[in-house]
């Protein structure tokens, strides 16, 4: 609600993802911290706890506002609304280095601009103040805004300890950086002006369970391995998070209200190629505008995919790219690109 | 001279470039603007022509704050210190459409982050200021920050009308955006905390001429074809302007004092690698840190570059790459990278 009454929320997500140093112990894991711990730290963000999930690889929280991911060394946490996520970052190092995890690896600190960055709470009332509170806890961060900033943008910040450790020689002989990485990648699908017909399908008046709306808008058909552990908000709203037996996951949080509807999709399934992917979530919600973004720590991964999606470009598609950048960063590359729809025919990239 | 009284000069400059559309009548051209009207256009700008040259296809000014560079449709503006190039738009749209000249198909403003932004005169005083003011006379013109927010970073401004006359049709054909283009490009190397010996040459007490400086140095062997122009100025600063029979040209600015030395680079040769001119640049002038970017309307050409470059970050150089974005604009593309060197050693990129 803003302060002249009229009905608003924030869709648009923080997303923090964090990797921690291999731990010398094997046993040490963060999976290990308790629900109350994690529930101290989410009291600091400003929201709760509302359903579970896990597997052997990884435990999934739906949270009152979105969702967090935690495996053995990497910490996901995103939120939407006026949550302030940076604020549980010390405690949630304190924790981290009680189970055994004292270095980070990799942060990463996103978000698409607000809708209404008047609403939001320090230090989230601008990308300065985000930059400046995380440049007091990550010495040698880098921040960047990708698309255009008096428009439509993404902001990242992220701090690599490859950036300060690696040497010359490491640099020279083309490794170093990503010797002792994992493979990983993530692709996030940001929309907005959606289809207000999909929209209607995440009211509770409409279906009484989340997993009927799971059905319906084909949610659980994106990515099939997925058990989906679902949450339908009332009045409405929807999250849901998935997780694989690879311990892969996949999340989508939607705010279906068609003043300020935003749907966003997020997942690290390994793909070479992930057109057929954008275009089944593009499909399933029909926005009007969308962003992608794409990390991967393999460059040819990034690259392949940067290719793919610029090939499409000219191709008889009605959606017209209106920004596209790369990034290489020290361990990963990241891919950014954004779609308007040039008319309301629902169509492939 | 900062208020403290500590002598600065704002090496970094402000870069504006404007393409028109072709006029209908051939004999419209640029170059037929009077030097009183040149005169009064950049006493806007606060500052004033120093030298001249010319040939059949461009007009080259020297500045007393850097250059300017006149041709049939296109105007180009670099000044330096605290000038106020955005304060002359509004004017050089007035002479422009007196001669024929009513449509702006392409603007670019760019500048890399101001060492002394405190410094700046209004509407300078920082890029939100820089974009709210070209806002006001180019309907949806795109503003981009590339490199690190926090650290060092390039600004670009762009409006592009190709960005708003293009059709679905024309995206969907893969043509439209670039069939009234020439082919164009533009690499641009800024250069920071320079060798003080070669710094050393461009002061008035060490050459009485700009033209031994200039030998010394081997500005004049970057690009031989180039019939130069140079200054040098009392006490020390260099400034010259290349041009050749093609019509292409090159400049170069030097502040050499070593507590804010800062040489830029430009050129709109056309190459399909520049990897050989950018050693070359920087074997010159040995900077510490420099960053290059690099615009291409040929997709292909960019493309190549930052391959070529890419691959040479992991060869046996001292430079270390600290960041690469690439970007994709409507009839653009643009490369954008930042070196350091990771010792004093002098090399080959």
């Amino acid at each position: 609600m803003l302060e002249n009454g009229e009905h608003f929320f924030e869709g648009v997500e923080k997303l923090l993802e964090i990797w921690f140093e291999e731990s010398s112990n094997s046993e040490n894991d963060l999976r290990n911290i308790s629900r109350s711990d994690w529930e101290n730290v989410l009291s600091h963000v400003n929201c709760e706890i509302i359903s579970t999930s896990k597997n052997d690889i990884i435990d999934a929280f739906v949270l009152s506002e979105s969702s967090m991911f935690v495996s053995k060394r990497r910490w996901i946490l995103k939120t939407c609304g006026t949550t302030t996520p940076l604020k549980c970052l010390s405690l949630l190092l304190k924790l981290a280095a009680t189970n055994g995890f004292t270095v980070v690896a990799d942060l990463f600190y996103s978000r698409k601009n607000f809708t209404r960055p008047e609403a939001q709470i320090t230090p989230h009332q601008g990308f300065t103040e985000e930059v400046t509170y995380l440049d007091s806890i990550f010495p040698n961060g880098r921040s960047y805004c990708l698309g255009s900033m008096n428009l439509e943008c993404w902001y990242l910040y992220t701090f690599s300890r490859s950036d300060i450790k690696i040497s010359p020689e490491q640099i020279s002989d083309g490794k170093g950086v990503e010797s002792d990485s994992d493979p990983d990648q993530t692709i996030e699908i940001l929309m907005q002006d959606l289809d207000p017909e999909t929209m209607g399908i995440f009211h509770k008046e409409k279906f009484p369970s989340a997993h009927e709306a799971t059905l319906k808008s084909g949610i659980n058909t994106i990515l099939p391995s997925m058990h989906i552990d679902d949450f339908l908000f009332d009045p409405c709203g929807y999250s849901m998070n998935g997780i694989n037996e690879k311990g892969e996951y996949m999340t989508i949080h939607i705010t279906p209200e068609n003043k300020f509807s935003y749907v966003s999709f997020e997942t690290n399934v390994a793909l070479s190629n992930y057109r057929k992917l954008i275009n089944q979530v593009i499909n399933t919600f029909k926005p009007g505008k969308f962003i992608v973004t794409i990390f991967a720590n393999k460059c040819s991964l990034a690259y392949e995919t940067m290719k793919e999606l610029e090939v499409e470009y000219s191709k008889g598609s009605h959606w017209k790219r209106t920004d596209m950048q790369c990034c290489n960063f020290p361990s990963y590359n990241l891919l950014f690109a954004q779609y308007s729809h040039t008319d309301k025919k629902g169509d492939n990239l």
